[in-house]
């Protein structure tokens, strides 16, 4: 159960505007629930957690667990919402330094021609004891045609095809619209497996469905304590969303009153990820008729040696939302020294958890000081079935958010003008 | 040589602001030259290039090196700009996949346990071949009381202590102030290597001395090269600065504008750590007395996929630095395909740099015409030496700029803020 505390925020409103913000925040998620919004044809992320499909669970599970055992590297060739939302889970629920294959490399991810060419190197180089490295790939886009991905897909495609020339219809898994598109094309001429993203899902809210779900699995996720960690958040905030109305009104009076930025940071560095699918969740689905503020991501305490000293004294022009972890374990401490000429052993005993959260409560309460608005979003312990919970909470605070500030969150016509110039540039 | 294009922001100021913007900016500069603004007795880092010490680059070169030979796994402990600054520069010219030892951790710049211990499990698992690592650690800190960094060396040094017993003396080497702190006295209490940051220098402008240089010698990077393409820069510069007046100029005048953000980007996912040095060099010098804009970093065209729509449609309250690679290898091209099916054929034969190039203007166009003011500052060519002079140009351009905003570029008085707060929670 996602929880967040806006008490540090509500203090820099007025109770008038924020009881308007609450009036509006309640009757967009009304728009929501009621279907009667602009985009309301994008709402299947909503209704696959209504319906939960198990045979797709299953299927994504099986066949996930069968890479898993075989590959040692596995690529995930997409961008935006097809690959980060798995990434954010993957990073956010397997160990720092992951010696278990298979290793997962993201790639399609960027136009680097470096990048796609020493990766093909490293693939190409023989394991330690002198085996090749096997080698799997999903390669996910609702078109097949975006330009980073299709150019790197031709590229590990080709290279895949010489190296596992017996196997590649094995090694190479689709993830695509149900029909038409360039990547149900190559599909018909490889004989690829496949599977389909919903036509009523949009990418930046295609987390739960095969786009993350199958890189998860691959990773060794339990994807089903995930998806109905999601699907126990739908039901509770079906019934009860006080919580979520709150704080969307919060954010949205904030907005009004002149805030251009939103901090996501969490002091643990595995959220990074997750600070990054949040990134593009909030900003593709605001950002438009010049409205909006822009979601920036920083990682604590790392960056307050970066970004700590503006948060604190700099133009007053953001709000923070911090993303945290209430439990977690306390095992890890700190050990005294005999001539403490590090002068730390007044620490010794401690766990690194409560110094870590000692840090991020002195950092809350010095920027709320300093004028900066800070919401807290808890989860309650770092898990699958909560982190679940956590995607499906921020999707339907976004769509109402954006209800709030009058624009659909589900569409994102601004990204098609540098790909027009750019086409043009390429003489498409 | 940096050059830099400010043609396609100008445009969005009178004729008279820019004027008076470059008067203000010119005058800055003269502050600097004159060592008469404020800060005036940290400007260590531009005597050090002004009578460059052989001796130390060799020493340091020389220890690197036997490292490099030596060991499987290097940490580098520390935090804010006693770490930014190396990982901008290994990540910027090191190979994507690097395959050669030693491995480059970074370690002491936050306070996660579990990152911590799952690190020294890590450090504690033999290698492929059955064989224990060698592990060798640079902790990085003026005063050796910066939390995250002695705590998390507390951690590495006795962990060092016990699987090492006969060689912790030469495994570690600290990078501390000339006299006093803690790291001093844990020098004299172990018999550590040590290296010496120049009092006259700060965290964030230490880059070219020990504190960048030692970590990079390790890593491989061709330290002369680097520090003497800055000193070149800083001859150049001396001699003639009206590219980097104007800038700052421009960027001044962006800001009293209303510009409250500086989205500093790359096409090229190497700088993404270069932008991050980038984020605090900046951030931290203007980011007082209420007053600077706020720097973002982002990744394009990866990030494109997450903020392009709303650089493109959301709230027009930001300015864009493209940080650009002019020349690169053009040897890796797009193959044609026999189907065609992703139909891709029309830029078989075109180099990806090619292509990523022109993802970049069609990018900046597109922006620019959405009303975001873009700059783009260019480098000839990834190389040490041409990233040595990048860095100078910064740190001269950062001291001019918040000069022209009337704040002391090198002090960070609201960092101390959230620690107070911090310590008193820990009953320091």
């Amino acid at each position: 159960m996602i929880d967040v505390d806006v008490s540090r925020a509500e203090k820099f409103l007025s109770e008038e505007n924020l009881h308007q913000a609450k009036v509006t925040a309640a009757d967009a998620l009304k728009t929501v629930r009621q279907q009667n919004g602009e985009g309301a044809e994008w709402l299947g992320w909503r209704s696959l957690l209504d319906d939960p499909n198990d045979a797709i669970l299953e299927q994504l599970d099986r066949l996930g667990t069968a890479i898993r055992e075989e590959a040692d590297v596995f690529l995930v060739c997409g961008i935006g919402g097809s690959y980060l939302g798995a990434r954010a889970v993957i990073e956010a629920l397997s160990p720092f330094f992951n010696q278990e294959a298979p290793e997962i490399i993201y790639v399609g991810h960027h136009m680097s021609g470096g990048y796609l060419q020493e990766l093909i190197e490293y693939l190409d180089t023989p394991k330690v004891d002198g085996e090749p490295k096997s080698v799997y790939c999903n390669v996910i886009s609702k078109s097949g045609t975006t330009l980073e991905t299709a150019l790197s897909f031709r590229k590990i495609r080709n290279w895949m095809g010489n190296t596992y020339p017996d196997s590649l219809q094995q090694r190479i898994i689709c993830t695509t619209s149900s029909e038409g598109g360039a990547l149900n094309k190559l599909i018909d001429e490889y004989d690829f497996q496949k599977f389909v993203i919903p036509d009523d899902v949009g990418g930046r809210f295609s987390v739960l469905t095969p786009v993350g779900l199958f890189p998860m699995a691959v990773a060794g996720i339990d994807i089903r304590s995930l998806f109905y960690g999601a699907v126990t958040e739908y039901e509770k905030l079906e019934n009860e969303a006080e919580i979520l109305i709150n704080y969307a009104a919060v954010k949205y009076a904030l907005y009004q009153k002149g805030k251009q930025m939103d901090v996501l940071t969490s002091f643990e560095p595995e959220l990074s990820g997750l600070c990054g699918w949040l990134q593009q969740l909030l900003g593709e689905s605001e950002g438009k008729k010049q409205k909006g503020m822009l979601p920036v991501t920083a990682s604590y305490s790392t960056d307050l040696h970066s970004l700590g000293q503006f948060m604190q004294d700099g133009s007053r022009t953001m709000m923070e939302t911090f993303i945290t972890v209430q439990k977690s374990d306390t095992s890890f401490t700190v050990e005294e020294t005999e001539s403490n000429n590090d002068e730390l052993n007044y620490l010794a005993g401690k766990s690194f958890h409560d110094i870590n959260s000692k840090a991020r409560k002195g950092t809350i309460s010095a920027h709320t000081e300093g004028g900066v608005p800070c919401i807290s979003v808890n989860i309650e312990v770092l898990n699958a079935s909560q982190v679940g919970a956590f995607i499906y909470f921020y999707e339907l605070f976004t769509a109402v958010y954006c209800y709030c500030l009058g624009v659909n969150p589900f569409t994102q016509p601004g990204v098609e003008n540098y790909k027009k110039r750019m086409y043009k540039l390429l003489d498409k």
